[in-house]
């Protein structure tokens, strides 16, 4: 490569180097032309002096419309005044390709329009803070598995039987039988903690479901984390870790990118363990003495967490749901056996829900029992059920999903843009 | 927390320690029991003398069999000739479950067998080396393409066209339309390349061919690193960078797991930079000297692969195919417009294509030909021609698949065992 980045420039002051982007926005007087250029790790102006350079070059640069490609050589100076410390005092423009028309101006677009270029939206310093933060909480997320031991395991995504439930997956071929898109690596993730203690698997998953609303996405990722010889508490302690662990780091190295998406940090930084903890009949509770009637038993909707959540400057716990509005595979309360070993952890600022989790059942009998009471086909889970047959153990595990982790800490109205390409409801496109 | 584990005993030497596994083999005399542990993070033995303990904790000793959860609890003692330096001088023995007739035994079972209990024979140590060294692989990927601002942009799964026809495809209903599982994210890549400059995704991809090769799985995972203005020789450049690091980090961190899988490490000492190359047009005629004849213009198949890789010590890239061969997206070399600039990366030892790469089609009316040539529909490929329309850039890109670098680099025979559950012809389960 003989090129510069510009997230480079700084090592190269007082030096001549040659930067390859697109134009970001331009201003002109007869005598100068300012260039904003981006390539992607970040954005500078260059300077185009009629009185410095050829006519052509100053022609050339008159020529660059907004996002036509680039090639602009010239000399870093340090300017204090310039977002990134530098600018440029361009010598030497060469358009790659003019682009005429470019269909996203800087005046404001309906949101159906940006979707329908989500290719294009992409190239928006919001677009990109976003994706930068995304990748950060990927990574951070990750990092803090392996370090902690946790090995990686992917779970298939094919699979020929549901975690919970079939009416809201897709459906495919595989050769002469049904398979389903996976909505949970759970399962399998529990037999590979039964052969490697700890272990995560990372991945998309799939939920046909016919809503439209700001937390759902048709096509999410998720991290799913599970731990052999792991009860109840040891998976609260994981969850408040691990989440601490990627908020923080976000803040770390994602200063810029907050601030650019005009963040209030100070929600963020106070994202620290512990983490509050309140049983589901304490959140009943809660609920009514704000005059919100719940019956003991329902489940909560996005408005009750709302209300719940904005009671704490940090993500909140809900522990101990009763059984029955919970998956089949959750360990019971040994003190109250109508209540599972589960939690929800919900994150403030009515962000809702992040991470569901929970004790799985390790008693064979017990699980066999469940499975009957849930009316699913005993034998697509034997070998789910050998896991109860030979060295069961207690374990637990949660998944914690990305795009409405996303949505919290860069402070979005709705899960549509923390991923690059969202599947919503009938958008299926680009 | 209350237990330790068992990678970590050796802080312990001396003291008293609480393992919490599972039984993988036992030895007994009549005065003591041998037990060896496993917990995901090692093995250790545990010596249960009767002079020491009481008689019903060296029953439960006895009452161990293959597989049985168990806690126990000892003193650390450094021991020479123990595989991890130290044994345990076992105190007290708590069964957590008892395992009647553990179906996996240390005698042979045919791959059948084992694939249909593949959610019990990831306990083995052969399954946790393979498991582990995939894991490092997949970290050191990400990390060196992270240290290399290199952005993680997740491309989506459910597509509503293919990137490469549409035989080997999956369908499924997506509400009003149809969807297929993606084979590779690379279009979308290119669009946020247009964003961000340098970018990656790394996610599982979908292939329904009826083919049943050591080589081939149906749901297999693959990288796919894509970066603005880079040309044909950047490329190659990166792709030879990724695929040393990777290898050389695994030989750092997993050297255990490949002495484990008596995999001859010298082979992987000589993958470093830089990786011979040689042109289509040459590998032709290194064929034909070897008495394979082959028409020029056709593809190669595994068995020349594995004749021209056979002649090097390290990955050999094979650039520049006919155009023909390819698809639709490849720039033409300049100097010879019938050939792409392309290249696939064979790994040694016969294990054939693991990356296939080219620099893509910038220039609009090309692509558009290449498009009515290819006879696809050019309204679904819309969005991809704005890519050339604003502000189009020569760049790169390629896709490393990790089942077929797991086999590689563990010596495996086949890629069945490089996934933790693999899909492959009519086999969907567990």
């Amino acid at each position: 490569m003989d090129w510069t980045y510009i997230s480079e420039v700084g090592s190269h002051e007082g030096q001549d180097v040659t930067l390859k982007g697109w134009l970001y926005n331009k201003r002109s007087s007869g005598k100068l032309h300012f260039l904003l250029i981006r390539d992607g790790t970040g954005v500078i102006q260059g300077v185009v002096s009629r009185a410095d350079v050829s006519p052509e070059t100053f022609d050339a640069a008159g020529s660059l419309t907004q996002e036509s490609s680039v090639e602009v050589s010239g000399r870093v100076r340090a300017d204090a005044r310039a977002p990134g410390g530098y600018e440029l005092a361009v010598a030497e423009v060469k358009p790659v390709q003019i682009a005429h028309d470019y269909p996203i101006s800087p005046k404001e677009h309906g949101v159906d329009f940006l979707m329908d270029h989500r290719h294009l939206w992409l190239r928006s310093s919001r677009q990109h803070a976003i994706l930068r933060i995304r990748a950060t909480i990927i990574s951070a997320i990750r990092s803090y598995l392996d370090d902690h031991r946790f090995t990686l395991v992917d779970s298939p995504i094919l699979t020929p039987s549901a975690c919970e439930g079939t009416t809201t997956l897709f459906e495919t071929t595989y050769f002469d039988e049904k398979a389903y898109l996976s909505q949970s690596g759970q399962l399998y993730l529990e037999s590979a903690a039964m052969a490697l203690g700890k272990v995560y698997c990372f991945g998309p998953a799939f939920r046909a479901e016919k809503s439209k609303t700001r937390r759902h996405l048709i096509e999410f990722w998720i991290v799913e984390p599970e731990a052999a010889y792991f009860e109840h508490e040891d998976n609260l302690r994981l969850q408040e870790a691990l989440v601490s662990h990627t908020v923080q780091t976000v803040l770390r190295e994602r200063r810029r990118e907050l601030d650019l998406l005009e963040r209030d940090v100070s929600k963020l930084e106070a994202v620290q363990p512990p983490f509050p903890r309140i049983t589901y009949d304490r959140a009943i509770e809660i609920l009514r003495e704000r005059g919100i009637e719940r019956t003991w038993g329902d489940d909560f909707g996005a408005p009750d967490e709302t209300a719940l959540a904005n009671l704490y400057d940090r993500p909140l716990f809900i522990e101990k749901y009763p059984s029955k509005v919970k998956a089949f595979y959750m360990q019971p309360d040994p003190s109250r056996p109508e209540l599972a070993l589960c939690d929800d952890l919900l994150a403030p600022e009515g962000y809702g829900e992040i991470i569901g989790g929970s004790q799985r059942i390790h008693d064979l009998e017990l699980l066999e029992r469940r499975l009957d009471e849930h009316q699913l086909p005993r034998e697509a889970y034997e070998w789910y059920l050998d896991l109860r047959r030979y060295g069961s153990v207690p374990h637990s595990g949660f998944g914690l999903g990305i795009e409405r982790t996303v949505a919290w800490v860069c402070g979005l109205e709705h899960v549509r843009e923390t991923i690059p390409f969202p599947r919503m409801l009938y958008r299926l496109y680009p």
